[in-house]
């Protein structure tokens, strides 16, 4: 039927997953391990505790702990998770070596992940045996692992790169002495969908197996897709999708994947969000804004069409609502901003505008816009004032900022002006931006009933003279403002932004008794 | 053959092209239009012409640069692009209406990204058209633009949510009406790939078809594969994935999979690394560092057994060199290290050990980073010192950094010890941080060799008092070291780690005239 059906053999037929209720998948989480294995990452055995109960919450079947062969520290982590009673089955990864069993052992966990070499590459170069004893030996290891009660999953290690007759023959041989189950690992995220798919559908066919991909090729979520059509009744993986270089399947991506497009339920996709913040703290690993589920922008609409378009009808640029991962919608402006947003905008801060005024605000926020500036709401309050003609006083003004660090305790001193009277005030901190912020909320203490919310700064990428930019959103009762100040200096633009927050909420109240000593 | 062959219709077939010479796959780059959609980016005419003319280069076939109808800065940018007389074809995007397609003339584009409603919730609820009008009037448009001389693209706005008899119906039109080609648009990331081969091959039977994919399920990647075994012949995409919500595909990614599964080119890989590093630069979205393809970590060993079996072989746990995308290698010491992970980063900084050393030195590396601390260079380095019992004197310390900023210049001041010698120095600079490293290099610039290759600073993500990590690489001929310090106080960590760098620098050489007046 189609043009390019000669030599473009089909990679995709009909749908997976037409009947659902048929289709079971299970998810292996090795965020503690494959995860844990991401450049810089250590995770203290609180930390891992602490992500094993987020895990077990969302309903993560198995949960791999850590690699029992690492260190005594990891195998007293291992042991921590073992011990926390959860829902979920708890493993150690494990060598082809008696030795890693028994260390598995000592942690007391249900199972084990234990990996063999499937490639000629793995076995003659990097372990140096042959392919007889190798599958001899993989008998053996799960003899003895079954033999002291543990769950056995054999991975085939560069299994994508493997001969599949071997592999075969290989994880036969493991399903044989007792193994609960065998995994296709494309270990170094080489694969395409149509050998992943060729190799699972021969597993598949052996016993139960699993599926383990990288991202090197951006293959890793496709990969799992056609292993499921192909017979695969569980996915390894991790949350965000870090791990070894470009890093393993994003598992929150392939539960919504199969929630959404086929009904399929895995895990508990509500408690997806923290999970990721979460991991996200715990490793350092930043998330990039438009990572797919839980980036910062993944629910944030700014051009005129789209915001347009979401006003009118939520599900108009949404696939699924947010709420369904734990978020909110967020509505942005900037140079694509068009009347509905801004009128939006401007309702959740009270202005009424008449429709001239209304063309013009967007005018002006488009042209701010255009310089390359986020436009806050703070950008939009003082827009509007000078298009309306309103003429508004500064309540809360900076006067004056000094923040002193280095060998010395970090000291800062702040004077501002607070409805015409000045007020002075100084405090130590962490840092300088703290004693500055802390030097600040001193000065503005009369207004205790208002909170920063949050405090946000850019990526420092351009040296060390960068411009730093800070946003911070403040509330007041049900008032919520967010601002945004640049400067290559991080102290002075975190102060500025909190001072200009607090003159924004304050404005709208002009009881608000800021200034009564 | 599979045991879940039953309701799991198969998702894959075989593989897409056995015969590659056949295939023909070309690229549309949104980068500058639907990428700068993204929240918070805008980009100026030079950036926008910078990152055309890089796009160029990296052989990109389509160019769209924006759309016409946002405003007067957004078409002088557009015009921009259009003058640089590039390779690839400049297009503008323009909604379905003449006015948009009159400023995209004005522009002097090459042809246009006509939008118009496919699905039934586009058509009614957002532009209140009825189904008859809309192919009325897209072939009047597609008319009236190829009239104008104009190639044009007709994309199916939601056409994944889109009745596919309708879609076909309305392709066809514009087809016969003269449109160069049309676009099945997966505007709100929704399809699954199954939906999208049957839309596909629906569209690709009437004429040329491009997929245009969204990652909010994470199927951005599996979609373009459906789509192109489905006979697409052209992908839109962006650069780094950047775009609305979480994004478009990541043309990149789709580049690497399609050469390296099958061996199809399209853009020039080794390109990708520095455009992705410009476009990360101007839009201000950071990679993250599992980012495939050109996140910092996509080829970073840390893991014993990877790293071992990488230094045997770097095929080993690579699915592709990382030079065939403009990149390196990189070797990390963590908790995970092993012996040769350790001893290949010894033998850079010429340090011999003894196999019992080596062992305490490897135990030592995986204590700190099961600490939860990145292993730098300078850090391993002092471990070898304690190991093997030399005595070393620090010949560069820091005896006292005072740093002022707010309302008054940023001044900071310096005093350090050199080889016994206390020097003194002042220095002014766009910031506290800039002014100490300025004051830093002062006090040290009688090693005027030394260089300030990279300055980092992690992601700042836990509030005003949060804990910054600075780490630096410095440079001295042919001796590179990384140091890495963390405070509160980003100033104090910056020079910090700059002063033990140069420390280290000195270290090896004797000879330097460190403290020579």
């Amino acid at each position: 039927m189609t043009d390019g059906s000669g030599d473009r053999a089909r990679l995709f037929g009909s749908g997976l997953g037409t009947s659902p209720d048929d289709v079971g998948v299970q998810f292996l989480d090795t965020t503690l391990r494959d995860g844990e294995q991401a450049p810089g990452v250590s995770l203290t055995p609180e930390e891992k505790a602490r992500i094993a109960r987020a895990l077990d919450r969302a309903e993560i079947d198995v949960i791999e702990a850590g690699s029992a062969c690492t260190g005594p520290g990891e195998r007293e982590t291992i042991s921590r998770v073992a011990e926390l009673d959860l829902d979920a089955t708890v493993t150690s990864f494990a060598r082809g070596v008696q030795n890693d069993i028994d260390l598995a052992l000592e942690c007391d966990v249900d199972g084990i992940d234990l990996v063999v070499p499937a490639s000629d590459q793995h076995i003659e170069d990097k372990i140096g045996t042959s392919h007889e004893d190798n599958v001899r030996s993989t008998v053996e290891l799960v003899e003895y692992a079954t033999d002291h009660g543990l769950w056995v999953e054999v991975i085939g290690e560069d299994g994508s790169r493997a001969d599949l007759d071997y592999l075969e023959e290989l994880m036969g041989a493991a399903l044989d002495a007792g193994a609960d189950r065998v995994c296709y690992a494309d270990t170094v995220g080489h694969a395409t969908p149509d050998r992943t798919f060729e190799a699972v559908s021969r597993l598949a066919a052996l016993g139960p197996t699993s599926t383990h991909t990288h991202d090197d090729l951006g293959l890793a979520v496709t990969n799992v897709m056609a292993s499921l059509s192909a017979g695969a009744e569980m996915v390894h993986g991790t949350i965000n999708g870090i791990g070894e270089r470009a890093g393993n399947v994003a598992l929150e991506e392939v539960a919504i994947a199969l929630d959404h497009g086929y009904g399929i339920e895995t895990l508990a996709l509500e408690q997806v969000y923290d999970l990721a913040q979460l991991i996200a703290s715990a490793t350092g690993i930043p998330l990039a804004p438009n990572k797919a589920v839980v980036g910062e922008n993944a629910f944030t609409h700014e051009s005129g069409i789209h915001t347009d378009g979401t006003l009118k009808d939520e599900s108009m640029y949404e696939p699924y609502p947010p709420e369904k991962v734990g978020r909110e919608r967020r509505l942005a402006l900037g140079k694509h901003a068009g009347r509905a947003g801004v009128k939006a905008a401007l309702d959740e801060h009270d202005i009424e505008v008449s429709e001239d005024d209304l063309a013009e605000i967007v005018a002006r926020v488009k042209e701010l816009g255009e310089r390359g500036k986020r436009v806050t709401d703070a950008d939009l309050l003082t827009i509007a004032e000078e298009v309306q003609g309103r003429e508004r006083e500064r309540r809360v003004e900076l006067l004056e900022l000094t923040a002193v660090s280095g060998s010395s305790v970090p000291t800062a001193s702040i004077r501002l002006e607070v409805d015409g009277e000045e007020r002075e005030e100084a405090a130590t901190g962490t840092g300088p931006v703290d004693a500055a912020m802390q030097a600040a909320e001193a000065a503005l203490s009369h207004t205790a009933d208002a909170q920063l919310e949050s405090y946000h700064v850019d990526a420092i990428t351009g040296g060390h003279d960068a411009i730093v930019t800070v946003e911070v959103e403040m509330s007041r009762g049900d008032d919520y403002v967010t601002v945004s100040a640049s400067e290559a200096d991080i102290t002075r633009a975190s102060v500025e932004a909190m001072v200009d927050a607090m003159d924004r909420l304050v404005a709208s109240d002009p009881e608000a008794a800021i200034a009564d000593d």
